[in-house]
């Protein structure tokens, strides 16, 4: 557990304050001593947000109540703990839940209906919210615009550094700003958004469009994420949007698709990119960043699907992890996806060069070629399947002897 | 590589000769020197043969040819390489077949139409037949009806033990055998067979019984199998029905559905699952077998796909090589497949240890309980999903830091 990513960044990036939402955090020791794991994020009157959360048919209580809020859209208050996921907890879950949020509505002053909950952690034990419930006054009084790295060091769970990311935009000429933290290390599968990440936006945007913008941006890069496949049943994803940029002259956009918002899409993407990106790399026992890319498959979804196949199969990230150009493996990942594909016409690069040609190794290769690019710490891998016209990338990344150490040991 | 699973057993079963079927095997140097890698088995004239082959989209050559000589069901030959799996090589793997096949033909004195091939090991490598093809006639000449040890050895590649089972059936009053043998180790998943079996009988059962009766067999026992989800471009298993028992008296069956055959559906489903747990039990890396029961499910579909959800998860595996009795990684396997499951009317057992009951963990469940019984070598998970009638059973092993020092380093 103690061994910290080598794509670990050397000097974090420094967020600007966003006006209108203020942080604290606190060790609440919820589970370990002497270790942040507890977030209070106060949000301005009229903020609004969308938001993205596990499709897991065993969710859990927090990520229940977030579904229910996020059909209004509005928020005052967002409180996170670490070290248990209140998931697979029923009916003490559910209390623990309306528990923390009576007290975080107290505390910010709002209807219990603004407050946005995310727990992580381990799984299937109690989670007693008089630990913190008591503290979130404290918190709110002390709360800053300032907050944000420890905001993002308090959600930490296995992740062995904090994830943060910001872009700016124009919405009609007026700067907005996006900063997003986010946690993950295992657990982490597509079809969904990872564990937690929380966005705040000055951008002052109506729930509607907000969740319009949020969905495909998500869809292109938390969900074209995997690092051992497995879904948690905590993922929560949320955009905060304090509209504080309308003091400034942004105007406030009401109604989906408005073209004034080009920029902050593409903004918004790449914040979560960034983020989901900063996610594989910290997954457990990573040494390798994987880009994974298939074109010439009949439709994107039938892409991704095949992308997804190799970004999972444990005999390929087992052969990353020993620098093994074993591209067999990646034949086997094309065909046990289901998905059309000309095995006679697959074609297979590492990087830059061509391993296979129709189907067989390409007369161009060689093993020495193959073994040395495998060295890199960031791996491209793209495969031609030779059906049709669509492509799909996803991100992953090696499976070590680390993976299994940590996993074997989370508990005890 | 070195490390022999734990289940190997300490005396290998001794099969009786079957009457029509001969075996020869030899170390040809296919890939390792010293090590026997080529096995010829030869049937007498009559003998009819069913399979099941991957369902891969990027099967092998061998398995192509497969494919086409099922269709008229008779068979007088088998060989076997193991070292290189002749997959993803395109026109030149067709032609190694093409070559193979007729040096058999030759040796058997039979049709090549009625030579079955299989090839297991490193895929993506051109497969040289030049360096086995000219030893079949001379082990032609010396098979015998003893050498299914043997032939158990020449299949195997990183299996630490040889896979054989055995049944005797009755048909009318006449008693028939069924043989087996079996190799598996990785890239072994569900949705086919295991890399490759092969079952011999001396029943006398016609191609079109013999496919009837060999499907539900195999969907039942090797299908419900998984190691490491990866499925192989080779899976290949084949059974033989030499006819040979019809001197002895017994019946030749000729249509589907005959009820005689009901003694020999038993027996058969005995030794495939004998050899799929065989299979798992020498997982690459494996220390703990392990039997996923999935009831109260929607659909016997429903069942089996949350049953792999959880066999398949590389956080239930680690947690299990690490002997933690992680429960809440087993409700987050439930909530990934995607399939109907009742949140707060899920039940959990480990053997007979109630963990989990009504959505939360049982009064009379503690750690100590579970961990105790997670040092077992054989692991009993059942889960209650708490929607419907529907069950099913699959099995796996755990996932160690062998399996990844086995997978990182194979081909060097």
């Amino acid at each position: 557990m103690g061994k910290v990513s080598p794509f670990a960044p050397k000097v974090l990036p420094h967020l600007p304050a966003i006006d209108g939402v203020r942080f604290a955090s606190y060790a609440a020791g919820i589970r370990y001593p002497g270790r942040t794991d507890l977030l209070l994020a106060l949000l301005e009157p009229g903020t609004t947000v969308a938001g993205v959360l596990t499709r897991s048919k065993t969710a859990s209580a927090p990520v229940e109540w977030c579904r229910e809020r996020l059909e209004h859209g509005m928020a005052r208050a967002l409180v996170v703990n670490s070290g248990n996921a209140n998931a697979f907890t029923g009916k003490r879950g559910r209390e623990a839940v309306k528990l923390t949020a009576e007290a975080a509505a107290a505390a910010a002053n709002c209807l219990e209906a603004d407050v946005y909950l995310a727990s992580t952690g381990v799984i299937g034990e109690p989670l007693d919210p008089s630990k913190f419930t008591s503290l979130l006054a404290g918190l709110a009084a002390e709360a800053g615009p300032e907050g944000i790295t420890q905001a993002a060091h308090a959600i930490m769970t296995t992740d062995t550094y904090p994830k943060l990311a910001m872009r700016e935009a124009e919405i009609e000429g007026v700067k907005v700003t996006i900063n997003g933290i986010a946690k993950g290390a295992g657990m982490i599968a597509p079809d969904m958004a990872t564990m937690l990440a929380f966005l705040f936006t000055d951008a002052a945007i109506e729930p509607g469009p907000l969740r319009e913008i949020l969905a495909p941006a998500v869809d292109a890069t938390f969900n074209a994420i995997t690092i051992d496949g497995d879904t948690s049943t905590s993922d929560t994803l949320l955009l905060f949007a304090s509209g504080a940029s309308a003091s400034r002259g942004a105007p406030h956009i009401g109604l989906p698709h408005d073209p004034r918002l080009s920029g902050f899409r593409g903004a918004l993407t790449e914040v979560l990119l960034d983020l989901a990106h900063q996610v594989v790399k910290d997954g457990e026992g990573a040494t390798k960043f994987v880009t994974v890319r298939v074109t010439g498959a009949e439709s994107a979804q039938a892409a991704r699907r095949i992308a997804f196949s190799i970004a999972n199969s444990p005999l390929v990230k087992t052969a990353i992890a020993g620098e093994d150009p074993n591209w067999g493996r990646i034949v086997m990942a094309v065909g046990k996806a289901g998905e059309a594909a000309d095995r006679d016409r697959l074609a297979i690069w590492l990087g830059d060069i061509q391993v296979a040609k129709e189907g067989e190794v390409a007369l161009t290769y060689s093993e020495a070629l193959g073994a040395a690019y495998m060295k890199r710490e960031e791996i491209v891998i793209t495969v031609d399947v030779g059906v049709g016209n669509a492509s799909s990338t996803v991100w992953t990344c090696d499976l070590t002897a680390d993976y299994i150490a940590i996993n074997a040991d989370y508990r005890s």
